[in-house]
C-alpha cells in the first residue's frame, strides 16, 4: 500500500476524546431512555429510588409525592418532592448536573442507587427532549433557608451549568428536596407503566407513604402499611474471593496500611490475624513488605494463596431481607389467589458480594388459569418492569422442572398456570445488565440460589395441589357412591320388605355410614372473601 | 430532624467524582466482560472487529490472524493481527489504552465499532485478570519502523500508562497492527464460542481471509470466497427529523454557519435552500439570524417546522447491504437444507438514523425437526451471540405470524420447525441494547422492517410447503390408483377375454394414461448433495 502512511495520519485526524455525557446523550436507551413511554417511567423511578435511598439513609419514614401533569401533546412535568436529608448547596449541581457523581459507587452497601448515573441521565433526558433546565429546591433542616436551581448538563464537558441559583422560602417543611423536570414522554396504563411501578414499589416498601398524582388527573394516596423501618444495613469491604489481581493491585498501590499483613486485615473483610499469616505463607511473603512494593507476581501470589485459604465467608447482616411474611403480604395485597407460599434463603456470595434471595408465589383463585405465569422482579426493594426474559430471576424460574411439581411447562419456558412469582434479590452490589437496571446478570451463584427459592415454593405447591387433588378424587368417588345409596337402599328395602319411610331412614343411616367411614372432607373451595389484606384499588392500579 | 443539617452534610463527604474507567472496571459484564468464557469471546470479538474496519477504511483486503494459546489453567494468550493501515504512534496508546477514544462515535458510518470502548476495554479486562499490560506492534508504512508499546489503563484517570515504548522491526510487513493480551478465560466450543463467532465472521465477510488457531492447537484457514470488498460507504449528517430539541441547540452552538438557513443546509443531510426557507417560514424566523443567538423557544419553534415539513429521506448510499444472493450463499455454506429464501429490504430510517434489513431462511433437509428455529443475528456484519431473547431481530420474528405460512408456533414465541433464519441490519448507528453490542433495540421502526423481511421469506416458505405438499398428496394418490390399475387391467381382461400379454400391455397403457392425466410430479425428495456451496468442516467449526 503506497499511501499506508498517508493512510494512518488521515486516520488519526479524526480521533478523539468522548465525555460520558455524550456517549449517554447518544446512547439513551442504556440509561433506560429508549422511547418515550420508558423515558417518563425511568425518570420518574431514578427520583423515587433515590428518595427511598435518602430517607433510609437519614433514618426517615419516607412521604415521597410524585405527580406528572401534562403540559401539552407529548410533553410532561414530573415533580418529585421527598422529605429525605435535604443535600448541601455545593452537591446540588453535582448530584443533578454531572454523570458518574456520588456516594454509593465506592461503597459495598444495599441500596436503590449504585451507580451516580440515574438522576442526572433523567436531568439530560429532559434537557435534550424539550431544552428546559432542571428546577431543583432542597432544604436541609427547619432554620436553613432552601436553596433553588436552575440547571443542565454540558454534555461535551460532563459539568453542570448554573442557569439560577438562590435562596427561597419552603414553609412547612422541615427538610427534603423537590425536582421539577419538563420532559418529552407517553403516559399510558397497564404492564410496564408507572401506575404499576409505584404500585409494585409501595407493595415493597411498606413503610414508604407515596402520593401519586397521574396525568389524567387522578390522584392516589398509598399510605404506609407499617412504621418500622427497614433494618439499617453497613457498608462492607471486599471480601478477599471477589478480588482479581487488577484490583488487588489498585487496592495495594493506595492503601494506608504499611505493611501486606496490615493491608490484608485492614482492606478487607473476614481476614484476621490468622488467615492473614496464612494466606502470607502460602504465597511466601515477608508479613512486613510494604504494599506499594509488591510485584505483580507478589500479588498474583496472594491472590492464588487467597484461593487456597479457607476464609469465612462475608458477614451478612449487610443484607436486610424483606421477610417471607411481609412479601407473602405484599403478594395478597395485589392478587387475590387461593394458596400463598413464601421463602427466604440464607445469603450467599457471588465474586465476592454477598446476596440473598426471596421468592413468593400465589396460585389459583382470580388469576388467569392460560397462559404462562406472571413474574414480578425486585432488586434492593425496586421492582424491575422491563428485560424479563433477560433477567437471573426469570431464567431460574425457567430452569427449575415444574413438571416436578405438578405443573405444566414446556422445557426452557417459564411454567404454565395460574400462578405469579415474586423473586427478590439483595445485594451489596446487584450485578445489573445494564445501567437502565433492568435485569440481573446470570451469575450462576445467584441462578443456583433463584432455583433453590423456587424449588421450595414448588414443593410447596405441589402439596397443596396434591391435597387438592385428593380432596377432589374423594368427592368424586362420593358423588359416585352417593349417586348409588337411593339403589342400594331400594334394593335392601325390597329384600327387607320395608316400607317407604324405613328405606328413607335406611338411605339416611347409608350416608352417615359412608361418611363416618370416609372422614370429613377439606374444604378447598376458593373464597375470593377469604384474603383480608386484598386491596382491589391497588391490584387494579398497574391493570 | 434534629440532626437534618448534620446528615446532609455528612453525606455530602461521601460523594465524589467516578470515572468511566472505574465504572466499567466494576461494570464490566456491561461491556461483555460477564465471565471467563464471555471474556475471551469479547476480546477477540472487539479486536477482530477492529481489525475489519480498519481494513474497510484503508480499502485492504483483510488478512486477520487469531491466535489463542492457553498459557496455564485459565490464562491464556490472544495474538491478533491484521494487515490494516496501521496506527501512528501518539495514537496508540490513547486508542487501547483510553474507554472512550476514537474516531468512529462522532460519525455517522456503517461500520462495526462506534463507541471508543472495545478494545480499550479488552485491555482492561486483561489487566484486571492478570495484572499483565497489553503489547502493541503497529507499521503505517514499508519504510517506517514498528512501534512496540506496553501499556495499561490508569483505570482512576482514564488515561494511558506507558510501561515501555520503542521502535522494532517488523519484517515482511508492509502495515498493520498486533495485539497480545494475557488474560483470564475459559475457551469451549459450541454454542456462542469464539469458533462460532469466527465461522459467522467469515460467513458474513466473504472478502476477509481469517487464520484461526485455537487452544487447543488446531489451526483453520477461512480463505476468502471473493476479492469483490464491499461497496465504500460515507458518513453522513444527521436527518432534520432524528434530531431533538437539546441536541439542535448544542448543533446551533457550535457550527461554523453564520445564519441559521446556513446552519440548516450545512449541518443537515436533505436540506436544500428550498426545504431551509420553508423550514425557516414555519418557524416565523429570520434566515439571516445567527445560529448561536436562537433562543430555546426559537429552537422548539425550528423542530416543530422540520416536523411539518416534508423533507427527503436520508441517502441511503450510506448503506451497504450484503445482499440476498450472498446472504443466501453464506447460509449455504453452513447448512444444508432442502429450501432457502433471501431479501434484501429498501433502506428506512429511525430517528433520522437510516438502516437496512436484511433476512435469509433455509427449511427441511438437515435441519433439526423438533424445537423452535434457529436466529443468526447480525449487525453491520458483525455476528451476535448473546442476547438472542432481548434482540429486535429475534423480536420481530416471534411477532410474525407464522401459522400464516403453515408453520407452528406458539403466539409469541419462535417459529418450530427445521428452520434457521439469518437477519442482517446495517446502519449508520446500530442502537444495541448494551456496550456490550449483543441484541439490537426495539424501535417500531426496525421491528416493522424486520418483520417485512421475515414475511416476504415466510410467503416463500409457504409456495415452497404447499408445493411439496401438492406433491405428496399426488403421490399419495397416483400410488392408490396404481394399486388398483392391476385389478382394472384384469377385469378388462377378462371381459375381453385378453391373454397375458395383452393384459400387461393394457396395464402398461393405463399408467401411461395415468401420467399423461395427470402430469409429471416435481422431485421433491431432499438431495444431500445438490447443495454445492455447502462446507462441512466449516458447518462443524461451531457445533
Amino acid at each position: 500500500m503506497a499511501n499506508g502512511v498517508s493512510k494512518a495520519e488521515e486516520l488519526a485526524q479524526g480521533t478523539q476524546s468522548i465525555s460520558i455525557a455524550e456517549f449517554f446523550e447518544r446512547n439513551r436507551h442504556l440509561l433506560g431512555f429508549d422511547n418515550k413511554r420508558k423515558g417518563l417511567l425511568t425518570a420518574v423511578k431514578e427520583g423515587v429510588d433515590n428518595a427511598l435511598d435518602a430517607c433510609e439513609e437519614a433514618d426517615v419514614l419516607p412521604d415521597i409525592t410524585v405527580e406528572i401533569h401534562e403540559i401539552s401533546g407529548d410533553k410532561y412535568r414530573l415533580v418529585l418532592e421527598d422529605n429525605g436529608p435535604g443535600i448541601v448547596k455545593d452537591e446540588i449541581p453535582k448530584i443533578f448536573g454531572k454523570l458518574l457523581y456520588g456516594s454509593k459507587f465506592h461503597q459495598l452497601k444495599m441500596q436503590r442507587g449504585q451507580q451516580g448515573i440515574g438522576i442526572s441521565a433523567a436531568v439530560m433526558y429532559a434537557q435534550l427532549t424539550t431544552g428546559k433546565p432542571a428546577r431543583i429546591t432542597s432544604k436541609i433542616g427547619p432554620d436553613e433557608p432552601a436553596k433553588y436551581f436552575e440547571l443542565k448538563i454540558d454534555t461535551e464537558t460532563n459539568e453542570p451549568e448554573i442557569l439560577t441559583e438562590r435562596e427561597r422560602d419552603w414553609p412547612n417543611k422541615d427538610h427534603g428536596t423537590r425536582i421539577e423536570l419538563d420532559l418529552i414522554g407517553s403516559y399510558a396504563r397497564g404492564r410496564q407503566s408507572i401506575d404499576e411501578y409505584i404500585r409494585e414499589t409501595a407493595i415493597i416498601n411498606p413503610h414508604a407513604s407515596i402520593t401519586y398524582l397521574n396525568p389524567r388527573g387522578k390522584q392516589r394516596m398509598l399510605v404506609r402499611g407499617t412504621e418500622e423501618k427497614p433494618p439499617e444495613t453497613d457498608a462492607i469491604k471486599p471480601h478477599p474471593y471477589g478480588v482479581e489481581i487488577g484490583a488487588m493491585q489498585k487496592m495495594a498501590e493506595r492503601t494506608d496500611a504499611s505493611t501486606v499483613n496490615q493491608f490484608l486485615k485492614d482492606d478487607f473483610t473476614r481476614v484476621g490475624r490468622k488467615t492473614a499469616k496464612s494466606i502470607l505463607e502460602k504465597a511466601k511473603l515477608k508479613d512486613r513488605k510494604k504494599p506499594r512494593n509488591l510485584t505483580r507476581n507478589d500479588v498474583e501470589a496472594l491472590i492464588n494463596a487467597v484461593q487456597d485459604t479457607d476464609i469465612m465467608m462475608p458477614p451478612t447482616d449487610c443484607i436486610a431481607p424483606i421477610g417471607a411474611e411481609t412479601l407473602e403480604q405484599g403478594l395478597k395485597k395485589e392478587i387475590n389467589a387461593e394458596f400463598y407460599a413464601s421463602t427466604t434463603r440464607k445469603p450467599s456470595v457471588y465474586r465476592g458480594n454477598p446476596f440473598l434471595i426471596e421468592a413468593s408465589l400465589a396460585w389459583g383463585g382470580e388469576l388467569e388459569e392460560d397462559g404462562l405465569c406472571n413474574v414480578l422482579r425486585f432488586a434492593n426493594r425496586v421492582p424491575l418492569l422491563y428485560q424479563r426474559g433477560a433477567c437471573a430471576a426469570t431464567k431460574g424460574i425457567q430452569n427449575t422442572n415444574w413438571r416436578n411439581y405438578n405443573v405444566s411447562q414446556s422445557t426452557g419456558s417459564r411454567p404454565k398456570g395460574p400462578m405469579t412469582i415474586l423473586v427478590h434479590i439483595a445485594s451489596v452490589w446487584v450485578p445489573f445488565t445494564s445501567e437502565a437496571k433492568e435485569a440481573i446478570a446470570h451469575y450462576p451463584e445467584i441462578l443456583k440460589e433463584v432455583k433453590l427459592a423456587v424449588q421450595s415454593l414448588g414443593r410447596d405447591l405441589k402439596s397443596y395441589l396434591n391435597r387438592k387433588n385428593k380432596v377432589k378424587e374423594e368427592l368424586k368417588k362420593r358423588r359416585y357412591i352417593k349417586t348409588y345409596i337411593p339403589h342400594i337402599a331400594e334394593a335392601l328395602a325390597d329384600l327387607n320388605e320395608l316400607d317407604e319411610d324405613h328405606t328413607t331412614t335406611l338411605e339416611e343411616r347409608l350416608k352417615t355410614l359412608l361418611e363416618q367411614d370416609r372422614g370429613e372432607v377439606e374444604d378447598i373451595d376458593f373464597d375470593p372473601d377469604a384474603n383480608d389484606e386484598y386491596d382491589e384499588e391497588l391490584a387494579e392500579m398497574g391493570r
